[in-house]
């Protein structure tokens, strides 16, 4: 058998030494209540806003765009739990690939009276011209994943926002674009202003970053959260601020972004390697373009998802059927993929195989191997 | 100059070494993503219902009425926001000394069509009678926290919540009976099935555990969240489970009622040094019998909270003046004396001094000798 090869990290990575040694130093030395109004607290609120401070500088962006939450669950959700603030329902855009931290709000707005349009994404993309004619008078936030979980398309979000954007000139009312970014950051090259969405939501543990904590970025001054609490990170995230693990994601993403050119060019080379070892035995259904290199999800004719992931952990190989979110649940990987119009067959033996900044030549070349193999059995 | 003085532990405590400790070692050694189907999810997964089989043990409960969340600002959050899927609005009963996690929702509730009903607490206390009389056939909802965040009082839960199932005796309609016990874990005796209540939030940095970890206690089957994303925690908190904060929770549980006899006994030890040192020189708010040992509100007439908590700081001591959501807030411990009927001249200079299981007699003593020179001079 194998030593453990882990080829899940779209679903987690292991946080980094420099990562936990963080959460532990500002554990012990910054403690204190970063909103409590002595001498420590204040300590650990100056702390904390370095952390943002930083992170805002490599995001490019200014910090107070940035908000602390557990996670990009919460971020997304600080978003779509907005709209429940209207004073009347109207319409929002969920494409059907979006996560269902995302597309899980479709049930509570459509019973609170709101449209919710869906858009299809043929092969992992969504088009610009079924985004355009999605749009209308009622339209107030139009929902674009950055980097899709199950299958690494990466949208074009800049070109989808224009198009919001220019419909938004035609009406002269103001529509809210809002990307999930979880798989993307740190993973694919993107500048936010750049792409001109409103608001992303990020997650520090797709990263070799800590567990429950992430950030929401966002620039529309109307947001209102729909949690209640304290007045911490602009009343838009109630609760005493995580600062262990804030800094802990700090250093996270500072890795992230200063070697990103060395992982980039790794996960290129393991991704290569891998299309070109399987390309014969499976279906690649990941495109080689446009998608993010961490993320490549393939599919047997021979075998169920379950039944070919199981005869994987067998072998110790870690890999996914889907999102580790919902392995037991509606939105399986099967489900995005039909949406993503793959034929059944295909669809149904997907596996979602995800690379990480530790992942080995070596280890890819065993995953291969035993790919290989269980299929030739 | 004092050494540094902390009576600020109902704000926040500093992580123990061994909560610390077995953060980092899960965080090695059970990384995996709990939702997992491979070996290492597997592990992790297992990992994590150990812990909630332990925290169960400790509460008196079954394993399968806990939810962990981010904290308690969201363990309250899911029931007050689970109101939003009510077909029609009803009515909720929210006392005036709530803490802003809860009292927070009114605004959204109102503006939802709900009647919100308050109620006062006289000297940190509600009335049963009072609250028998605000119960309608309209009432879908009871609030009540264990232990008030500012004057440290234990409120009669069981007695509450005895009135409310009276009431729905007559009536067969269920009524929700929710507590707010932050400041009650590890502090004060209760045990959940005795209380009677339906729900009750908790966190686990105010007792030596983890930032942004808690958990909601919960046994009606009818409730939803309202926040979405994947099926963890039985679809009541969605996003990874924070494996590394859920089992440094798990061990701060553990130590806070292995030794809580010992903690108690310090806890009334230094509660009764600081009523007796200083119950000439300020007026002592909190009551001596119904209340938490861990909470003191004082009051000086002579200076406003804000003047002298601002004197304690330079002489390097962390007390507060309200609750630490809320210094720069609404929410000020002013407004909720207030509504526990204090004179205006009282309320306006009260400090909260809260003790953790490392305080210290000695520090106890200090803190005394300060304050009262303080006020000498």
């Amino acid at each position: 058998m194998n030593s453990m090869l882990y080829f899940d990290n779209a679903a987690t990575t292991k946080i980094s030494e420099v990562a936990l040694a963080a959460y532990d130093k500002v554990s012990e030395e910054y403690w204190a209540n970063p909103s409590s109004l002595h001498r420590e607290g204040q300590k650990a609120k100056q702390r904390l806003e370095d952390d943002r401070n930083e992170i805002a500088r490599y995001l490019g962006v200014p910090a107070s765009t940035l908000t602390f939450t557990s996670g990009a669950t919460e971020a997304n959700g600080i978003i779509l739990q907005n709209l429940l603030w209207a004073p009347k329902s109207q319409s929002v855009i969920i494409p059907s690939i979006e996560h269902n931290a995302v597309r899980g709000y479709e049930r509570l707005l459509r019973e609170k009276g709101w449209d919710v349009v869906s858009l299809d994404a043929p092969r992992g993309f969504i088009n610009p011209r079924q985004l355009e004619s999605a749009l209308s008078d009622q339209t107030r936030l139009v929902c674009c994943m950055l980097v899709n979980n199950v299958l690494g398309t990466v949208q074009m979000v800049e070109e989808l926002v224009q198009v919001v954007r220019n419909f938004q000139m035609r009406t002269g009312r103001k529509i809210h674009v809002h990307t999930d970014a979880t798989q993307a950051l740190g993973k694919v090259d993107f500048n936010l202003t750049k792409l001109g969405v409103d608001s992303a939501a990020f997650s520090a543990h797709k990263l070799q970053g800590p567990r429950g904590i992430g950030l929401l970025y966002n620039t529309d001054s109307s947001l209102v959260a729909l949690s209640q609490g304290g007045e911490q990170e602009r009343s838009l995230r109630p609760g005493t601020e995580n600062l262990p693990a804030i800094e802990a994601m700090t250093v996270a993403i500072k890795d992230a972004f200063d070697r990103f050119d060395e992982h980039q060019q790794r996960a290129q080379e393991i991704n290569a390697l891998v299309r070109a070892s399987l390309g014969e035995v499976v279906n690649i259904l990941t495109p080689k373009e446009n998608s993010s290199p961490y993320i490549l999800n393939i599919s047997t004719n021979k075998f169920p998802s379950e039944v070919f992931t199981r005869m994987l952990y067998d072998q110790n190989c870690c890999v996914s059927s889907g999102s580790a979110c919902s392995n037991n649940a509606k939105q399986k990987a099967e489900n995005v993929l039909s949406a993503m119009k793959f034929p059944p067959s295909i669809a149904k033996g997907s596996i979602r195989l995800s690379f990480g900044y530790d992942t080995t030549v070596e280890q890819a070349q065993q995953l291969c191997t035993t790919i290989r193999q269980l299929i030739r059995m």
